[in-house]
């Protein structure tokens, strides 16, 4: 018996690799014979890289970086496929997590880092990278992350510009001359679920902005800064992507990946699936096993587990989620691929409770999970 | 496919039969073509009568009797088997339930409506009686219980005393001769989950009188009266079983019982579960449903589940319990015939949201059982 566990993570109490070793206990108790694939799962967002590293078996490396701020720190980030292809996430170096809260300045901050740690890896080999790009504390529109792969963004005085989103409105002209050669030999795929463009009402200024620390007239300026950004380099012949959706992620990082590095934006889930080479394990698996912290309609809109059991129904693989808590209308999700999801909190608590005993809770409800299959299968029927 | 549903009541939040109704509810969206079988249950104890009406597709009769302070009150109570027996509850007609807090007084309550109940059956042509003994708010040996059966109790002077348990210490003599005969012709069983005796430390005034409203002198006062009324009767060659186990249940009416009435006292769950035909309803089931409001390993320790787990197991037949809420030893219900137990709180809530929210989350449950069972009975081995 193959049994396939892939858990989202179970935000605020369980990382995804510990949801699905937990489940694993629970079912080990009525099948210690099965074998057991866990790939503990992400959807593009923070935890990518610590799940991709234990579902890839990933080699972890650092690298010394800027923060968004300028400052060295260490960014770390995993090898797999022999050290030709790395998971990295642009908040591990260009990320608020960086920050304290009077720290966030997104006419300053500048996604440098996350290009350094790009660099390391085309240094080490790499030449398949796929980037997490949540939680950016930035809004230069890649500029930063651009120009530590080589790219050299000047003003009318041919100097180049300081670090930041602001200093984009003096952008004169950007020379490639000094990008690093194996940039090109280099396929990026960020994870990408927002659809806004760079610019305008739904752009990365106007809509992300303010939650990283913008008032009214900073996004006011970092709007004209990056339109001015983006005009000058479609004058200048780079590719004319503004308008494309996901273009405004990550404070316009979505764009800069495109525009500088001809990286391809992919909804997340779809994206880590594929990675962790979701289709070849299902064709052997017996039963899928998943789960986040909180299942229900939402969850049938792109997130993992909704992923999962959609690839699962098209093997005919029974899929099974376990919620932290579930949704009223999750009942709905037996409609949509889901053989069926169990909350798994015993008793009534508050949040701060159910989270300290999820493991437990995870565990416990796999268990009942495992005896119920044990039994459906073994009774015979009348 | 022949799937049995008897939950206990899911206490605060909804009777055996609503709870009944939602597995099947959940189950039925599923296997619409089962044969479903409810069988609502209870221990004994409030409820209980309720329970086997639907249980028994029992007939609802009404009588008018005193209330344990005197007062008219209608009592209900259910016959079956064509009429010739009846499920009834002591508190119907002497509990607590009938009495305002400042009306609790031990002393002088009786369980004289106890037995206009049995004798009203009894004029029914009732010859087999369950009968629960919960919830009582007397403590008077079921000395009321004998007299409105026919027993006259009498002090020195040949007086009648006056009801309740104070005045049992004026008891000179029992006179029998006016007892209805069909009592000697019926067979009463009380549910009984409690082992105290009539007398002692352990014995109902001490134990259980301060809960009915007695203070400590009162206490006294009856422990003694009792005392009196138990060596007036074996002095006049009633059966000798102050010491039995349950002789003190229900405020001494276990006593009474035994002793005018021949009844037997027995474990409630066994009773009931005997009452409704479990075992001719489990030779016929494919799977068993049950639960209560909260599945720990107190459910080990006789309550209904456990009772059924264990009955369920002797016939192969699988049992998935539902609780409102699970202990955190829930785990062990496993090796004790329990196939697989499930909570049924969706969310983190505070107890009174999952009280209200009751029936719709043990259908959810319910309807996910199914869907698991469905899956694992359909899907082949690799």
């Amino acid at each position: 018996m193959n049994i396939l566990i892939a858990p989202d993570s179970f935000k605020e109490s369980l990382g995804a690799l510990e949801a699905a070793q937990a489940i694993r206990r629970g079912f080990a108790r009525v099948f210690p014979e099965a074998s057991y694939t866990l790939l503990p799962m992400a959807d593009g967002g923070e935890g990518t890289t610590a799940a991709m590293a234990a579902a890839l078996d990933g080699q972890w490396v650092e690298t010394a970086v800027e923060d968004p701020l300028g400052r060295t720190v260490n960014a770390r980030y995993i090898l797999f496929d022999g050290g030709t292809a790395a998971v990295m996430e642009m908040a591990e170096a260009s990320g608020l997590q960086r920050l304290a809260a009077d720290e966030r300045r997104p006419s300053y901050t500048s996604s440098y880092g996350t290009g350094q740690m790009i660099a390391d890896a085309l240094q080490r080999g790499v030449r398949r990278i796929i980037l997490g790009i949540g939680g950016s504390a930035t809004n230069d529109g890649g500029a930063g992350m651009a120009a530590a792969l080589g790219y050299r963004f000047l003003d009318a005085d041919g100097r180049i510009l300081p670090r930041g989103g602001a200093a984009l409105s003096a952008l004169a002209a950007v020379d490639a001359d000094g990008v690093l050669p194996a940039l090109g030999e280099c396929r990026i795929t960020a994870a990408c679920d927002v659809r806004n463009p760079l610019l305008g009402a739904e752009g990365a200024s106007a809509v992300f902005a303010p939650q990283k620390g913008a008032d009214g007239r900073e996004v006011a300026a970092l709007e004209r800064a990056l339109a001015h950004y983006a005009a000058v380099l479609a004058a200048q012949g780079f590719a004319d992507c503004a308008d494309a959706a996901g273009s405004g992620a990550a404070g316009g990082l979505g764009y800069g990946l495109r525009v500088f590095c001809n990286a391809e934006l992919r909804a997340g889930a779809q994206l880590i699936m594929e990675s962790v080479g979701i289709e070849r394990h299902l064709a052997q698996a017996d039963l899928l096993l998943t789960g986040e912290g909180r299942m229900d309609g939402q969850t049938a809109f792109g997130k993992i587990p909704y992923a999962l059991a959609q690839a699962a129904a098209a093997h005919g693989v029974p899929v099974i989620g376990i919620g932290g808590s579930i949704g009223t209308d999750a009942a709905a999700l037996a409609d949509r691929g889901f053989t069926a999801v169990f909350p798994s909190i015993p008793r009534p608590a508050a949040l701060s409770e159910v989270l300290t005993g999820a493991a437990e809770n995870i565990e416990y409800t796999a268990f009942q999970i495992a005896r119920l299959w044990q039994a459906a299968r073994c009774v015979p029927i009348r």
